[in-house]
């Protein structure tokens, strides 16, 4: 069963994976060559986090990950008529902006494990994980502002607006952790900084480049922004009900980690005699310090309070409605209709994927 | 005594305190409107690392430094006919990068105090020194670009230069510190990095931002980067023989701190008798653990040495060297002979300071 029903059905012609590949393909030789010009020992660091050498600094064939970002990114050129190639540069940017949060998220998060593969500070320590967490975020200004354009200008400043609200939304993060209880509110804005102020970035910047006007980039943004909530709520899903095998991670992650997400914060708002038993069984959890020895049964008993209380399905509800609002945004430009497939078909994607 | 002999003679109209005060001015309030952006509780966290409130909250009457870099970014907009108030954004997002790799830097040394207080990873933690960090250095984009102008976005990419500069300085200074020995040049290069790159964008932003030609401005960063060369050798004769009183430090700060600045490499490059034996002796302390008890004598002693093996004159005399280069930089291009005193005025506070 899929997490989410399937979602509205996107031109049949769209082939995913290829347009995946497209972005990946593009933009991989481009991110390699800017980490190339980080002095040693960062380039090393940066390599190793990105997936391209191992510990040891021998060549490895890293997870890329799913590549949304710079399909997305390649794609949004297109809006304008540009080639794809012309949203390179800016695919490349909020690569950087991106890796730049991970590395800094990891450290301040302790988190100590990313893909199968321990995290950098873990490796080459918290300095490093400091250091090339900095250099990658001012590389990606420097990628797109050597490019010397008026368009590269508007870019940078829309990414510069993303990249603060990442840090917003991690400031956030790190204070709900410290708090009982976090409104479903609360929850949607710190996820939108998290995610959907990136992803708003990666669906514009390469009209922006492109020359779109303001209206335009605005339009694209909207839609990356609900796309990227969309995504969200399917992650929030995978990080409790997520196949292991698939997820690359451990059987109800996010409980384990005792992460708010969307699916408890919902479960919690929603009141009844499910939500206040997930409550109490919640706030005992919080004090208590051998919850890392808790049982699959134990863990799957919250899994099964949340989803009786409703935080699964009001999440797989969330993640349609922002995959509409996304959808539907699209309809405020003019674009071709092969671009808009594209962009449908990629919104499908994030909502029915299983990793 | 001076630590420098007087430097040659400015013109003696200009009244350099004031000068200082006037870029304080016009920068303060401008900085901390845009600090207050923040999203809480990094707009508290930042607030303490300027000073302007104390670690319980308090509103407080912070030491804001010698205040060189805005005096001279404001200064520099009069390179172009343009009013001081043009360099002001400029002058707000270099110190915005200068405080966010304090934040970092401070973290990543380990080192507990600066200006006499508590540094922010201490109080805030180290999640909190990260995030502010991050989000200064973001700021200071946003401050440039949404001026929305060409000569925001070519003032961003010099900061940017800058920026990476000023990451590959500290990336070099970790490797240092576990290297035994380290060249002259090696230092010179580092602390180009660290401190010649931000004083080069702190000398030319305000002409960047008033529309100044490339050479204009490359010329006045050349300015910038050797007075940064000349300010750090001068810090380095006061990390080991400075006035506590005057300094805020501690006595032979940098030797207890086994910081391999100009003077010490120097020395050890000299060669001859006290050389050698400053060599032997630090190579022993490098393997020593008691260091932090050792006496003001021991100490004194290591000085003397670095002293008689011509350090200390090597690098009163590179301070010297490069404020000469700095003011014969500014030959190049032309000014009002007003602006031209105020710059050499400048550069001779940076050499004559005690502080």
């Amino acid at each position: 069963m899929p997490t989410v029903p399937p979602a509205p059905k996107a031109a049949e012609a769209v082939d995913v994976t290829a347009l995946l590949e497209r972005g990946r393909t593009l933009t991989t030789p481009v991110l390699r060559a800017a980490v190339d010009r980080l002095a040693p020992p960062m380039d090393t660091v940066a390599a190793y986090h990105f997936g391209w050498i191992d510990a040891q600094g021998r060549p490895a064939d890293g997870d890329g990950g799913k590549a949304v970002r710079p399909a997305l990114a390649v794609l949004s050129a297109e809006v304008t008529g540009a080639a794809p190639e012309t949203g390179v540069p800016g695919a490349v940017a909020v690569e950087l902006v991106h890796n730049f949060s991970l590395l800094h998220d990891d450290l301040m998060d302790g988190d100590e494990q990313r893909r199968h593969r321990d995290t950098v500070w873990k490796v080459h320590g918290p300095a490093q994980a400091i250091l090339v967490g900095d250099a990658l975020f001012a590389l990606a200004n420097e990628v797109l502002l050597e490019l010397g354009t008026v368009e590269a200008g508007r870019a940078t400043r829309r990414l510069t607006k993303a990249s603060r609200a990442l840090i917003d939304g991690q400031a956030q993060d790190i204070s709900y952790e410290h708090r009982d209880r976090v409104s479903v509110e609360e929850c949607l804005e710190m996820e939108g900084n998290k995610t959907g102020a990136l992803l708003a970035s990666a669906s514009s910047i390469g009209a922006v480049l492109g020359g779109a006007d303001e209206h335009t980039a605005d339009t694209l943004e909207r839609y990356g922004y609900h796309l990227g909530l969309a995504f969200q709520a399917v992650d929030d899903l995978l990080g409790i009900w997520g196949d292991p095998e698939a997820t690359g991670k451990q059987t109800w992650s996010d409980l384990r980690q005792r992460k708010k997400s969307l699916p408890v914060v919902a479960a919690l708002a929603a009141g009844g005699p499910a939500s206040e038993r997930l409550g109490e069984i919640l706030a005992a959890d919080a004090k208590t310090s051998d919850f890392a020895n808790f049982s699959e049964e134990e863990f799957a008993a919250r899994a099964a309070l949340i989803e009786e209380a409703g935080g699964r399905e009001w999440t797989a509800d969330e993640a349609r409605r922002q995959h509409t609002i996304a959808i539907e945004a699209l309809d405020a430009v003019d674009m071709p209709e092969r671009v808009r497939d594209r962009f449908t078909a990629l919104a499908d994607f994030v909502v029915v994927r299983k990793r």
